[in-house]
């Protein structure tokens, strides 16, 4: 049976987009796993960071525009993403996931998610459909599913945590390479770059988080 | 036996860098072979291509900066790039390693090296350590090796075959997910996007390429 698997990036380098070694492991895990894959990314503006120094330049780029470098330009509008066209969604990290697709960069649990995102994810949840977040993408799982109770990770970092336990999802706490399953609600998290880790071990975390993500879808 | 290798960027984004699958792929599979990682590349301008509709911008960037979205800034100048303490070297591929490591894209077998990275790859080859490239950066390889002889590969392309085997290299023809390996010269090669290829087939290639190379470093 193939299985269609939507992935919504959020740029392309983790200061000012999606985190590069997460979305580029999440396309090879889902590949290996015989998944249909489609690249989404909502087309709106984000502030450039320069990523040597990590600081921003002053310059807006595109969010569709940057993501289309790691989808290799097979990528479309989010607004296009319709949930029946697929059985699981999956968020890379990076922190275009906590400034361009939510911002809970600034407002933590009061932050506010992408109204198309947001409506995408509560379709995917209701339609009993698995959903795959690594990195701080949990957090915005957190900002949708909070009241839910559901259970994910970011980790272990304590701020992050909870900011997250206050909108009332269950926080536990994960290795990098490791993954939390929320069997109930269906949502499977991997901390991934919340950790100052080594590639092939965020590869691991997601690799085992998308085999268990596609067991379920 | 700790091996310290030198991986070399041109960029981030296939268009006008390196291209990033290939990247992470290598990053991935250099950390599950237990490697000793530095990133490098040149800090020099490029033509920024926007990768949803693939045109120039007339924007310039910096290689050094957009190469350091791969490696979260942890990248250094390729000027200070010491084969001395190095066992291996590798070279992802991407069209910024034909136009802002080398201009085969424009001269093809009377394409020019950036002469740094020209002299450390006489100097890995002089010391006979191996040296590893991917998609089209087995080119450039033969810009600098060709008159030895080397045997590479960039999978099917008979016009880029054609040009290589001009600079006096030996084109062996090879799939998405193999390598060639040139015992003799220590060059390991395989063709990654040079088809249109799916991510976890790149991932294969590369990383069953990189195991051979680990094993002659």
């Amino acid at each position: 049976m193939d299985r269609n698997v939507a992935v919504v990036l959020s740029g392309c380098g983790y200061l000012d987009g999606a985190e590069i070694t997460e979305s580029v492991s999440t396309l090879i895990a889902l590949g290996e796993e015989g998944a249909k894959v489609r690249i989404f990314a909502p087309s709106k503006s984000l502030k450039e960071v320069q990523h040597l120094s990590g600081e921003e330049t002053g310059n807006e780029k595109n969010v569709l525009e940057e993501s289309a470098r790691i989808a290799r330009g097979k990528i479309e509008d989010l607004e296009n993403l319709d949930e029946k066209d697929f059985d699981a969604i999956i968020l890379p990290g990076g922190f275009g996931v906590a400034k361009n697709l939510c911002d809970f960069a600034n407002n933590g649990a009061k932050a506010n998610v992408l109204p198309k995102l947001k409506e995408s994810l509560l379709a995917f949840h209701q339609a009993s459909k698995p959903i795959g977040a690594f990195c701080i993408a949990p957090a915005l799982v957190a900002l949708v599913l909070g009241k839910e109770g559901v259970a994910l990770t970011i980790g272990d970092d304590k701020a992050t945590a909870t900011e997250i336990q206050k909108t009332g999802a269950d926080h536990v706490e994960c290795r990098v390479d490791d993954y939390v399953t929320d069997r109930e609600n269906k949502v499977i998290t991997s901390p991934a770059y919340m950790y100052e880790a080594e590639p092939h071990l965020v590869y691991k975390g997601i690799r085992s988080a998308i085999r268990e993500l596609m067991e379920m879808a």
